[in-house]
């Protein structure tokens, strides 16, 4: 059993706040063990001539007394530290870094923007899923890092001197949310992003990915107001035309935005709007992880898998104690049906990507108990750390994992946004009937079975007579009807 | 990863209904894959010459055919098939029997009453905690069994001719829940009963466990009723003067009691007020398991532990990748508490265990995610199968679990029925403190702590200069101590 020599920390100093990450190696994942951010504002101590105040200093010391407790209980080799944007610029930076090297006990690399972006993409990379040929976009307090890369490799990166705090003191420095100070700060942000927009361009990414507070909020924000949890440059721009109605940033309110990330939302949004026009971005999603993340993943010499969600669901797998054998039983039949309905059904990659999922590990419920399993399944889908799938994924897997069988929650699967509501009925359909065909948990019993759909009016053809020969999975199948009759969705068997 | 070989099957052809339980063996203990239950009521197929009607035969085979679907999955020495009271009596029995056999291509044992008890006694001692010196009582359909017995070994054991369904039948027939019908019912069971009685009185059991559907539904009567879950004459004899106001059966109305346990309930009733007369016992739990447990417990050879709670809990956290570790810290360093309040706060041996069961999984949620951590683990504890707890012992374990860190949520703490309030509370400070103490996860690094308390007032006293040397544990017990006095517990640091 692990004890401290298990332990690794990543601590980050960035302008705007400091943040200790300690994790735990379990089984070849980490699990976080503490998370400790403090807002330590160290860039609002920066003057006109690059000198650090004394008091921000002091702030940041004080903040670092308090890591420090937690880190002598930490191989030094299992800890990492960096600092980033304001103690590169800081001409007295140094004063600040021998202090607190004494009181951490051990090095501080103050890293350069260049490293700064490897280290996101290697973050993101570990724990973001999709395409690995991507552009990874992390707006920080300082700076803002854009990385293109594939796979492990990035293949183009840039730290460009703008962030979110520095944005807000030089655009919106009256708190107005006027049209005029949107338009200031998207101007100034795309002639820094323009000299490298093409240089970047070049590189092709099928994905693109945010790893920042901005990001993070405007997630949170297309989560509580119920839309598709993909950022685009129309819902930038609708976001920005509320700010505007709301005037001053004190008035700041946009149903799922945060107290805490309110006062550098304006900021980061047009920062990012910029660089949606700059790069033509389509659209973006939340990153799984980024800077610390990237620390964490380095010294654990994890291989960055090109499938971060097959190594993701291997995990849980192991973690939770599931049946490999069934999970694939279910998940090869699932797929199977989806080739069937192919040309009625038009589930595409996406959809038969995350069904696939969802079979792979529809039985983490019965790590709890055999007694509301699915309910129990959901739970865990929706509370575990699960590198490569974002909340809206997770969201339908869990609503899939609680539908799998017994009644079926219909608002669930309308609620979900990760795909389309009649799109996960169909998923649901196809793994609820996978998992009654493989209800023997052998290869061999399972039937030659066809699904044909007429629209949504499904039918199953068996072959003669196994009905009889089967009563058990008979009288699963007639409950099964009914279930899905329940909820208007016609099943017929054959 | 396990497949069909590591599943076992236990099948119980009882007078009321069959049932079939499919487990899996993970890591050392089992998970339940399915359970199924038939309402076969084969019991009322038996005429007064012991012959068992066609009908009710015709019923139990369109049961088995179900599960022998099921079974041809597992391999026949991990199946177990046995039939008691109804066709241990019907003189046609191997008519049945025989053709069942070839239904289910396996043996069905008819076992004697004694085999019977000794089953039902393994299944208790394999899942039920406390002191391994106990009787077990089970009400069946056909057939009591009375059994004591110390660690695996029965001490003696009677199967007695009386069962619910048959003192339904002969004391209740005209439904009415008069108060004669229940003299006569208790008059006849205590006479079946006192010719024994003596000769398990003699084994002098520290425990006594049910096992039965009666018991059960006893437990959820007084779960709904939020009473503690023990169960005394007092209790038994409240809950039949309400029956007798009910009049009817068919207007029975308990809180707590459902549909399906609803009709065998009073007669059930009448055996155990008799029961707890002639033995005199003065409390009953409800038990973890009883005759299908037994079967697998005995087909996986697990040995039976003199203490079911220590290998559930060794169990669990080793299932979630507990830090063992840890948990042994937090847990030595709350016994010491305990040890410390022993003249002022009166922590009993019940209370004391139960804390350090807390303290010894009480990361449990970190295997779901740090986030919410205390929530996760609530919810696990909550759910899952834990041998050797009671529910309301689950119950307080998830509640001390949900308060273990951030705000304390007092209701929980009352509402719960494992043991006084005001001990919960108790048992819940002294866990915060530990975890407090602990967080830098190293021995050599517990401070010299003394805890004393005047009545709720809890202070605590450090070595000098503790508090400045250690920041970060200084900011942790500061707004521990803000925590408690959100809940008006008074909480001093010296």
């Amino acid at each position: 059993m692990p004890g401290a020599s298990t332990l690794y920390a990543a601590i980050d100093l960035g302008s705007n706040s400091f943040h200790m990450l300690v994790v735990r190696e379990v089984a070849g994942s980490i699990q976080t063990v503490a998370r400790i951010k403090r807002k330590v504002r160290l860039a609002a101590g920066l003057d006109a001539d690059s000198q650090l105040s004394h008091e921000a200093m002091e702030r940041g010391w004080q903040c670092l007394r308090l890591f420090s407790e937690q880190l002598q209980d930490i191989p030094a080799d299992q800890i990492q530290v960096v600092a980033t944007a304001t103690l590169r610029l800081a001409k007295n930076a140094s004063l600040f870094i021998d202090h607190a090297q004494q009181l951490l006990g051990c090095t501080i690399n103050v890293i350069s923007g260049e490293d700064e972006a490897r280290l996101i993409y290697q973050g993101v990379a570990h724990t973001t899923g999709g395409s690995d040929r991507r552009l990874v976009v992390d707006i920080g307090g300082g700076s803002t890092e854009l990385v293109t890369g594939e796979g492990a490799k990035t293949t183009a990166l840039f730290s460009l001197s703008m962030g979110c705090v520095t944005w807000l003191e030089r655009f919106f420095g009256n708190r107005n949310l006027g049209k005029h100070n949107f338009e200031q700060a998207e101007l100034a942000a795309r002639a820094i992003i323009a000299p490298v927009a093409e240089r970047l361009r070049v590189h092709h990414w099928d994905v693109c990915v945010g790893a920042s507070g901005t990001v993070q909020a405007l997630q949170e924000i297309m989560v509580a107001q119920g839309m598709d949890e993909r950022i685009t440059l129309n819902k930038l721009q609708q976001l920005k035309q509320r700010a505007i109605q709301c005037g001053k940033l004190e008035e700041l309110e946009i149903e799922g935005l945060t107290l805490e990330r309110a006062l550098v939302f304006p900021s980061g949004l047009s920062i990012l709007i910029a660089i949606f026009q700059e790069l033509q971005i389509e659209s973006m999603t939340l990153a799984g992880g980024a800077l610390r993340e990237g620390l964490v993943y380095g010294m654990l010499h994890l291989p960055i898998d090109r499938d971060v969600r097959s190594r993701t669901l291997q995990n849980v797998q192991r973690r939770f104690n599931i049946d490999v054998e069934q999970a694939e039983r279910v998940s090869q039949l699932a797929v199977l049906f989806c080739d069937q309905l192919n040309d009625s059904w038009h589930l595409d990659r996406r959809c038969r990507d995350l069904l696939e999922s969802a079979c792979l590990i529809h039985e983490i419920g019965l790590s709890v108990d055999f007694r509301r399993a699915p309910q129990h399944a959901a739970y865990l889908v929706r509370h575990l750390d699960l590198p490569g799938f974002t909340p809206a994924q997770k969201n339908l897997l869990a609503t899939l994992l609680k539908n799998q069988s017994q009644n079926i929650d219909l608002a669930l699967l309308t609620q979900q946004n990760a795909v389309p509501p009649r799109m996960a009925e169909r998923m649901c359909r196809l793994l609820r009937l996978a998992i009654v065909f493989s209800s023997r948990r052998r290869n061999h019993t399972l039937p030659d079975v066809r699904l044909q759909a007429d629209d949504d009016a499904l039918s199953v053809t068996l072959p003669a007579g196994w009905l009889d020969a089967h009563p058990l999975r008979a009288e699963l199948l007639q409950q099964e009807c009914d279930y899905q009759s329940y909820v208007h969705w016609p099943l017929r068997v054959n």
